[in-house]
């Protein structure tokens, strides 16, 4: 096994989930965050302080390690440019966290390379929206640095051009959805790529937020299939070692349409921790170690919960309820370690498990209605 | 949730797989270990440098936390019973550690609460053997700091007694073992108990050390179900929270005998972080910090392979043929994080989970066939 020293830009919650599978195989992994008091913090080998986005602190970082990953896309890429240019190992490629980067280029991404998508114009001004009304009703996005929901306008009309956006941006079709669906994929540096079972991201109609996840996607065998194949092909095209989360619409037509990508673990995937023979967390850890891709496929039928901070409520977290949900059958609490709940902020996780879907889904109300984080 | 600080006596695997457990949960977690060069040091909150069996150093660790645990018997007890006396709180209690630690007052507890064991007699010498004809064959076991084979001398014959200890021993009759079994309990603060499905350690018949480990173990349902009434019954005895592995022999005729306990987590439960709903630790970590007990049955049938170093070489590990064993479905790697292999000693385990029994015990060749901690 190899002595690889693993370097990780950001210490959120999904490189504290890595540094957890990590130390099954007892890697030395380092962290870049700008601040100690990161969910990552308290597991990783050293915490080095920095900001993702300043060239010389990632170049400084990642001369440190062997390996370099991600957990965040928003990070100086030209610095792991040169940093490939000096013989480090960069999973993924600074080329593919550079079109993921930029929506724009994203979605010109997927033209290029035939992967299904819902059309798009590139815009310099919101001047431009006016002049491409057959797009509309669609979504006005900045190229670079939206996040979870900022950075988007919704247009529903031509009128609406006002609300776009004054710095470069895309124009996205909307489309009519039926289901959310994500794929993750692995692939190492032998080019094996192994990939997920599909799954379902359920939104809560009023809230317009992910409700809960479930593992697998309550799809036909075709529509998942199809699924793994374009996400398969979309990961393909960008010829880099990886993991890699493909959401995807599933519209009423049974046409799937890639979204976006994202060149990481991600929130899509957390069920697999117990829910799948190897986690992404595992899958990535093996990746950056050389070693094989673990069994992706479903132990049992999964679903996740996102525990978010209660609106109203900021400070020390106090996780309300945990009594009665630990009390269920096959369920699993995993808490970020962060310091400060705020409203909205994804503080941690549930997991359940199961023998079948209905079960899932009836201890999903009890969980959904008995936690909450407050401070 | 409780925000209660706990502290572990000792730094090995096991506390290294109950942080992991806690990390979970975000548990604020100290060890107090001899040196912080120790496999649970990397993903503790603290590590506090001290002897485990000086009574300062415990107390003055005790003091610092408000939950104290032990991953090794061999502590100072009177410490914890002084803890105790203050008013923290020690799982299990200083009284079943001493009881534990003392194979002669462990063996007449057992008498004492009509728990099925071996017939034995306390010795002040090994001329006292020459007086107990009757028990031999037999094991001639010192009372205190016996450990993993050390400080157990078997006596086959009445002229074997001069192999014997001066010091204070115990004899125990040799039984006739067709399997040995293991049962692991926990009970909380609350007096709830959950115990895990019975398993079955087996050993390798030339080198008389365990071979590997299976679960659910290979017995009718009746001598499953007895093994877990008689271990349930012991436990119960001791009248204490904590979790505890009771070893047991079942002999050709069906009977039971309780061989040994061990009041901690135990290298025969490493299979239930990937073969049972709620694993050992993660048991452990919720019974110390007041969450309900979860769900102990089995996933899938488990096996799991403790990785030890091999004989001939010593010095900073190299795990020979981990490529070859995590290309199999169901394999989960543990290493300990010991800075140094040495012949026999406990570097990792392997866990093998499938849906039967036959896959587990093919795929046991290969990774025994395969995997070799060299230095």
């Amino acid at each position: 096994m190899s002595d690889r020293k693993i370097g990780i830009l950001g210490g959120g919650q999904l490189g504290r989930m890595l540094l957890q599978a990590a130390s099954n195989y007892d890697a030395e992994v380092y962290i870049l965050e700008k601040t100690t008091d990161c969910p990552a913090a308290g597991l990783a080998s050293k915490v080095v302080v920095g900001d993702l986005l300043n060239q010389e602190d990632v170049l400084a970082f990642g001369r440190m390690v062997d390996v370099i990953t991600i957990e965040i896309e928003h990070v100086n890429a030209d610095a792991l440019a040169i940093l490939e240019a000096e013989g480090k190992t960069v999973f993924p490629s600074a080329s593919v966290i550079k079109t993921i980067q930029d929506k724009g280029l994203q979605k010109q991404f997927y033209a290029d390379n035939k992967i299904p998508t819902s059309p798009f114009a590139i815009t310099q001004s919101k001047e431009d929206i006016k002049e491409l009304a057959d797009l509309i009703p669609a979504f006005h996005k900045l190229r670079r640095f939206g996040y979870d929901g900022r950075g988007v306008q919704s247009i529903k009309t031509e009128s609406d051009w006002e609300k776009g956006f004054e710095e470069p941006g895309v124009l996205e079709k909307a489309v009519e959805i039926d289901k959310e669906l994500s794929v993750i994929i692995i692939v190492n540096e032998n080019g094996e790529m192994e990939s997920f079972p599909p799954v379902e991201l359920v939104f809560d109609p009023e809230l317009n937020l992910v409700d809960y996840l479930l593992s697998p996607a309550q799809v036909s065998e075709s529509i998942g299939r199809k699924a793994v194949e374009i996400a398969e092909k979309t990961v393909s095209a960008f010829k880099s070692p990886g993991i890699f989360a493909v959401e995807m619409f599933l519209d009423p037509k049974g046409e799937i349409l890639v979204n976006e990508i994202a060149p990481r673990t991600h929130n899509s995937g957390h069920q697999s921790i117990e829910g799948n023979f190897s986690s992404q967390f595992d899958q990535q850890i093996r990746m950056l170690m050389g070693l094989p891709a673990g069994d992706s496929s479903a132990i049992k039928p999964s679903l996740m919960i996102n525990l978010i901070g209660e609106p109203g409520f900021q400070g020390p977290p106090i996780y309300e309820g945990m009594d009665e949900i630990l009390s269920l059958p096959g369920v699993y609490v995993h808490l970020y370690a962060k310091k400060e709940t705020r409203p909205g902020r994804k503080m941690g996780h549930v997991t359940l498990i199961a023998d079948d879907i209905d079960s899932l889904l009836q201890r999903a109300e009890i969980v959904k209605q008995t936690i909450r984080v407050i401070a």
